[in-house]
């Protein structure tokens, strides 16, 4: 059975060598290439588009605005339909203009050409400010609809109290979930802490540009969009809904996804479906790593202050939370992802937790892996961290005694199944690193949790199996963590078959099954338990041909390494691919051996990971260097350990980017001072330490062979444990991410002025 | 419902516009076009190819020959592994070398300077002189391997006796079947007849020439073929076996196929391929009309004896039949389907059935619909018309004697189910033309029967409703014949959504469910069933999500037009779209709308026709005017009259084709004498009279909705009704096929001169 075997990628040596194609490689005649002219202007008004110098380049076929394609020309109702501005601008970066070229030199320099003249208007920029009553309005004309993005990785939060229906104009969501009485549980405290944590707006700096390439067939009138998208499903009802078009005229061909971690979704598809239909030649558009940060849809900054009750002994009373999260210009933050949250780790016997979600004039909101979660639980894990150091508790066990476990109900009204946080905390428990608390001079060892309560949509899957013994799965799902190589494991499984004659094959819209979204650590739960259903339901048919073929009752048979035998015999009786091509010829009597197999879970499956790191800081200049990290993760049963190490390893090393160096900056008129990697600072290889994994299966009743989706749960640790590492080390703690050197340096000279003053004034 | 309703073929507006893109209109970057170099001789000796001189020609990329494709170089086992010559020639205008170029003139420029040098050898151009046992051997190192194309029109006729094993080298294929004591038949016999009937050389003569495509991935080592097939699966099957590949390495996408009527199974594409392999770039090839009709696979020339016994009354008492077939270089000939086919139609209580398949130096024979039957049946109607006019019978109550019909045993040992052979005379007897047998002077009525036993082959099928309330419908059968309309029109029916809804999705080989080829009458008959399965699948999945949602009981639900109704309430309660949408959503509850049909059919659907033509005979000439035909055809359940009437009608028209017009002719070294449509006589639009069509209905007990395969049993009577109507015209039975002025001038004017010189001996 190769279920729990570390099998690689199967594109990995393909993506590894380079030789994959993606879809800014697909070659097609006539292609035009299309080139975006940005607004330098947070806000403003357009005044004049002057296009005739831009059209004067050789080789350049239409410069084009939204005066030109009527689809623009309406209030947008998301990011992605308004990347040709109508009238307004709301972003610095806020496409005004397009240039469609036979090359892309053309059409690089004649977009340079585009003269644009637009009024400027005040821009709002900090969410705080843009909570005020008489703030200047993002939309006067009404908030846009909401998008669909963040909801796809969301848990279902829907349940919860949708709070005062009278919000602040640029307040676009609001929640508010309540248990006790808060006042109760901060009377009952011994220590009450009230701190604000604040996150940086964070990009989820994928390697592959967002890439959209579309063309009609003049025919039939029906249009094919190459995208590299998490999406399928969604980009061709985003299209269809933006051009008042059929589902069924669009065809979305997703290419292979260069990174994604939430942030491809819809972007650039509804503008390159109006150029194609437009122009009636195909069209492509591929963003430049600029474009990619001024236009793409990042997570924007949260801040959440958390007031807490907490008994001498280490039990819990209150929890008060207000969550702000800065949406952009147009609504879909996970605000209600992050209240849901905070109140999902911890018995708080009495909780208040309010979240809102706020316009400024900034790119709209994407989703970036676990959306809301690392905010969250940065705030959460910081805080119960602080707690435990100020009562003299340990950290770990202070955990132990409040953690949520099986039955436990949260905020969204839901209660849990089995989980397996409290297993991942034990897990560190034992680690070395925790028991041994060994450290050097100015290291610092930290702690934290996080997790994913996982999304869920319904998906289907077929098995056919062909005459030479190969299976083919279908699919809708795109790969984006190596999931249709863990798919393939379980069709290989089941039907007894080398994982080499497995292929899974994903489509598009048109010849894929239906999934949802690439993404909410959903795949494998969903998708994978189609797979699973359809790969039985084939292993049936080929065992009742095989039953009437050899004149045997189908339970005596069994199959494996693809050769069907009878039970208790040693010898083969015949090859699966010989069962197949019974079906599969001219006057075959049994029907093709084809399963299908759908899935509907109703239950999540929350996934959790705990992480330890060991950090040393620089006193000298605040420089934190991560020397060791350990992840623990509940994965339910661990289909491909070698994929999901990956997976921790990627998540982990993110959590340290969202701790210590990332951060999409503005100036106070909103114009993106991070728009190369020259200005946003990733984690490079020599920052991040060796990581150990250590894979904790509690399994889940629902999901294939018990597993759980386990993408999303490992970035959401990382922030809080490396200032809680901090903390240990030098004793400040640190709430505004990232924690770079100069705010660490600034806290560290604060606090020993303070001390210095304090020894002053009490003596020393 | 739209089961029966005159619904235009889908594609129809587009192919009469000419906007349907073929496999010729692809157009893919870096693509190389092939051009073929053919040989002079039907047989020789291959000693030399100089193509020093052709690569010199600018563009030209590679000249190659078996030489350079390993794969070529052995003894071929059929005709499109032979596409190029190794060692030896068997047929005029087998390629020798092909061409590779940047452009399609360079290639043929290059073509053109190719130097070949073969020593000839006797070529065996006669299927007669070619069955002697000291004939010149076609193949001396034994026969090939037989093709699938005619097995795929095949019924099974597997069951007959094998005949002797000791053939003559050349004879590739025997069978006999026998029932009673054939001499006691004779004895019984009143009048016994015996003649020999011949039919020509036909080209299927489809207006699209054969276009191949293939492009090897060199990243996955995965070849794409791009191919007019009517037999997807098919050419994956053999070219995976030609290259030594595994299936699952190969991908064979069909493009449109325009014509095909047996004539696209296997032919370019493993040359193709090895060309794409050799040179690692996209390679196509495109034949011209000229290769079309030298290296193609037509249906080549019988040879029938039949020796009839009856009584005066009309009843039969014996048959003998001595069937040769000319296959050409490789064996796949119909000879069994044609041997099969005498002894299927009338009750002869004693027969005696003997089948040769002959091989010669000529291209391969290939399948043309109903394959062997036009030849079978033009001897057997024009026998039973010469005996019921010897015997001053009624040709129709003659037939209606003696015709078989449910629970009467074939040669093949199966028994007949309900069919309509009957049905069909009735329908014609009852027609004025043939009541009131008018006629002017010089004009004769003829009537012939026809039918075909319909092919059986498994086949799969998916049904995946969308959020739009759209409908797709996968297979990965082709369309030939509106087949995917009158798929829509099951769906739709079944699911009670308008047609507009519905598509029918065809894939490739990697994105279909397993169907056979197109051909053989059995696509509605199979992968309709299978279309149809999915479709109720697909329709309980939405009544049973609809009746959860609206909290009623499935049974009390209904749906059409798209919408779902609770009985005995007028108004519609929620859209199929909503029903799938439900299903198809982010946290949704319900498992996607996807049904899955599979089906294998055992029992064949024979389908019957029966024609009547009045024609002129020019006394001067011997020229024969087709002035009127009458199609009646049984086809179980007429789902679509329109496309089915089209069906009659270009049956008809070949059918006159193969009476009248069409030959292939070889001069006696083998040379192909018809090269164009200047030489080879299709029937055109002046020349086939308005066709008036009779659709019976004699339910098949097994197709969907009763229907049977109807694309075969029109083209079957036509040749028999022509030669009938002449002999009722001008008194002379003609047994050679093309019925051409020349000939029949010849026979009148020898039974004007046999009758003058009885006039002359007798007396007048």
């Amino acid at each position: 059975m190769t279920i729990g075997q570390r099998i690689p990628m199967r594109d990995g040596h393909l993506k590894a060598t380079g030789r994959l194609k993606f879809g800014a490689d697909l070659r097609l005649p006539d292609l035009l290439y299309a080139r975006l002219v940005l607004s330098p202007h947070a806000h403003g008004r357009l005044r004049r588009i002057e296009t005739a110098p831009a059209r004067a380049v050789p080789g350049v076929v239409a410069v084009l605005t939204a005066a030109d394609l009527p689809w623009f020309q309406r209030e947008p109702e998301s990011h992605a339909r308004a990347l040709l501005a109508w009238e307004r601008v709301v972003y610095y970066g806020q496409p005004v203009a397009v240039v469609l070229a036979e090359s892309e030199a053309a059409a690089a320099d004649s977009a340079a050409r585009v003269e644009i003249d637009i009024e400027p208007l005040p821009a709002v920029v900090d969410p705080l400010k843009a909570m005020a009553p008489d703030a200047p309005r993002i939309w006067p004309g009404g908030r846009p609809g909401v998008r669909a993005d963040a909801g796809a990785h969301a848990a279902d939060v829907g349940s919860a109290s949708e709070g005062s229906a009278v919000l602040p104009p640029n307040v676009s969501d609001h929640v508010r979930y309540t248990r006790g009485e808060i006042a109760r549980g901060f009377e009952e405290a011994d220590l009450v802490l009230e701190l604000t944590y604040r996150t940086a707006s964070v990009h989820q700096a994928y390697i592959e540009p967002h890439t959209t390439t579309a063309a009609l067939d003049p025919a039939t009138e029906t249009l094919t969009i190459w995208t590299s998208t998490q999406d399928p499903f969604g980009v061709r009802e985003e299209v269809a809904d933006f051009l008042g078009w059929p589902e069924n005229r669009i065809r979305v061909v997703p290419t292979p996804v260069g990174g994604g971690f939430g942030g491809k979704f819809t972007l650039l598809e509804p503008l390159v479906a109006a150029l194609a239909i437009h122009t009636r030649r195909p069209v492509r558009l591929t963003l430049t790593r600029q474009e990619e940060f001024l236009i793409g849809t990042p997570a924007h900054a949260s801040i959440i202050t958390l007031k807490t009750g907490v008994k001498r002994d280490g039990t819990l009373t209150a929890l008060q939370a207000r969550v702000i999260f800065d949406a952009g210009a147009f609504p879909g933050s996970p605000a209600r992802i992050a209240a849901n949250l905070l109140g999902s780790f911890y018995r708080f016997p009495h909780y208040e937790i309010e979240a809102f979600e706020v316009l400024t004039h900034k790119p709209g909101v994407g989703a970036y892996r676990a959306p809301g979660a690392p905010q969250a639980l940065f705030a959460l894990e910081s805080q119960m961290d602080e707690m435990a150091r100020q009562l003299g508790l340990d950290p770990l066990e202070f955990r132990l005694r409040n953690v949520m476990g099986e039955g436990d109900e949260l905020p969204s009204g839901k209660r849990y199944g089995p989980i397996g946080l409290r297993a991942c905390l034990e897990a560190l428990r034992e680690h070395p690193l925790w028991r041994e608390g060994r450290r050097e001079p100015g290291e610092g060892i930290g702690l934290a949790v996080g997790g994913w309560h996982g999304g869920l949509e319904p998906a289907a899957a077929m098995c056919h199996v062909d005459r030479d013994g190969s299976v083919r799965i279908y699919v809708g799902a795109v790969d984006l963590q190596g999931t249709h190589t863990a798919m393939a494991q379980l069709a290989a499984s089941i039907l007894g078959v080398p994982l080499e004659q497995v292929r899974i094959l994903q489509g598009d819209t048109d010849t894929s099954p239906y999934a949802g979204a690439s993404g909410g650590s959903k795949t494998i739960y969903t998708v994978g338990l189609a797979v699973q259903r359809a790969a039985e339901e084939a292993r049936q048919q080929i065992l009742r041909i095989a039953a009437e073929h050899l004149e045997v009752a189908p339970e005596d048979l069994e199959i494996h390494d693809g050769q069907i035998y009878v039970r208790g015999v040693p010898e083969p009786r015949m090859r699966v691919g010989e069962v197949a091509a019974l079906a599969q010829r001219f006057g075959g009597k049994f029907e093709p051996v084809f399963g299908r197999g759908t899935s509907a879970q109703r239950e999540q499956a929350p996934g959790f990971a705990a992480m330890l790191v060991r950090v040393r800081v620089d006193p000298e200049t605040g420089r934190v260097t991560v020397r060791e990290v350990v992840v623990a993760q509940d994965v339910g049963r661990a289909l491909n350990p070698l994929l999901i190490e990956g997976q921790m390893h990627g998540g982990a090393a993110q959590g340290l980017g969202w701790g210590l160096w990332e951060a999409l900056r503005y100036d106070e008129n909103g114009v993106a001072l991070t728009a190369s990697f020259l200005d946003y600072a990733l984690p490079i290889a020599p920052e991040v330490p060796p990581i150990e994994t250590r894979i904790v299966e509690v399994p889940s009743p629902h999901g294939p062979f018990g597993a759980r989706g386990v993408g999303e749960p490992p970035v959401v640790p990382g922030a809080a444990a490396v200032a809680n590492a901090i903390r240990d080390a030098v004793g400040v703690r640190m709430t505004e991410l990232p924690i770079t050197p100069e705010r660490l340096w600034t806290a560290m000279t604060a606090r020993m002025i303070a001390e210095t003053r304090l020894r002053h004034e009490w003596g020393d």
